[in-house]
């Protein structure tokens, strides 16, 4: 077995990610971040996905982005969009990815694992920058250059299976591997029972989601 | 005037390229990490610096880089080596510069910043990797694909002024600024008053430097 981090929020994609790294067979760290977002109730998803899923660590760093505010996730006074909005959304948290990759980087080396994998979908997907392919081929380049293990030869890939996939295929791939969706937490503005909105960006995604792949959705939403 | 984020350690280099940064008219934002590191007190030698030189805010991020471990800098079973080491030594925080300048992009964004000042030497330096020219233009690129302000036509530009620099320049330089070097402590083993070891690579580098720029090294020792 080959050791992998994978990064798991407690959402749909990240349940799913999981689930393929385990079919993969990799013994999979994941880690989780308490990073002052607004749906806080996410991580207790991820802890029960990891529970379920069978990982060999599951660990949660927190950091506070809200000392640095800007994004609808971190900063209260900026409201979650209930509709779509043009461009990218306010619900964008600056270098997210990016911070929560380097993350997963320092301790995949410090457990000698190569592999790291990642959730991002640049289909049915909010157009947030650090979900692309050229942001991930970039970001692997750079952790090639930044590393011990890299300069003695043991390079890290970013696996990104999701990437180019629908809401609907990455749903039915995680039902043939028995992820159970009703665990996870896509919302944005989730309640403290990890009930939904319905209406915000992540809300749509994965509702339409279920819809596309003709599956009951198993979303809890908070008016149930 | 326009924006910039300095990332400050509260070491000679970084209290440096603050200075020189300043001296380049940026209106500064320092960031210090409170990352579980052995030498602690070098956040209140940040704090002295930040107020010293002038900045427009100083923040202190925290996160415990301890839960991972792997580094004699974040695990106190793994000692800091009071001699010369083959290849990279065991003081090397596996991601560190990754996750820093990660944290600094967040940051940035919001600020509007387009630049990121951070005082990496590949001369007199450790060998750690995250700290050589072809990493830091690979994170230069790779941070232009993460973010929302990239993509708007704002790119990022990652300053590495001491790059190229023995540290005997670098602390010249740095005088020439009137940067208060007794305020910075670089010892990775620093006491609670900040009296360094002088034994260690940080304290090695720092006391060459001192002596081949011809000035009298300012340091606090434990000794003394």
């Amino acid at each position: 077995m080959t050791k992998a981090v994978v990064l798991l929020s407690g959402g749909l994609d990240s349940a799913t990610t999981l689930a393929i790294a385990k079919s993969e067979r990799y013994d999979c760290y994941t880690l989780s971040f308490d990073y002052g977002q607004r749906h806080k109730v996410e991580l207790l998803a991820a802890q029960r996905i990891a529970t379920q899923l069978g990982v060999c660590e599951h660990k949660t760093l927190s950091f506070d982005l809200g000392q640095f505010g800007g994004s609808a996730l971190t900063d209260d006074s900026i409201a979650v969009p209930d509709q779509p909005t043009q461009g990218i959304p306010v619900t964008y948290v600056p270098a997210r990815n990016t911070i929560f990759l380097s993350l997963a980087l320092g301790w995949a080396e410090v457990l000698q694992a190569s592999d790291i994998f990642i959730g991002v979908n640049a289909v049915d997907y909010s157009g947030y920058p650090d979900c692309r392919p050229a942001y991930i081929a970039a970001y692997e380049t750079m952790a090639n250059l930044a590393t011990k293990a890299s300069t003695e030869g043991r390079p890290f890939h970013i696996h990104v299976p999701l990437i180019n996939k629908t809401k609907a295929e990455i749903i039915l791939r995680g039902r043939q591997l028995q992820v159970d969706y009703a665990s996870t937490i896509s919302c944005y503005q989730a309640d403290e029972q990890g009930g939904a909105c319905g209406s915000c960006d992540a809300c749509r995604l994965r509702a339409q989601g279920f819809e596309e792949a003709g599956l009951m959705d198993v979303t809890k939403y908070q008016s149930e």
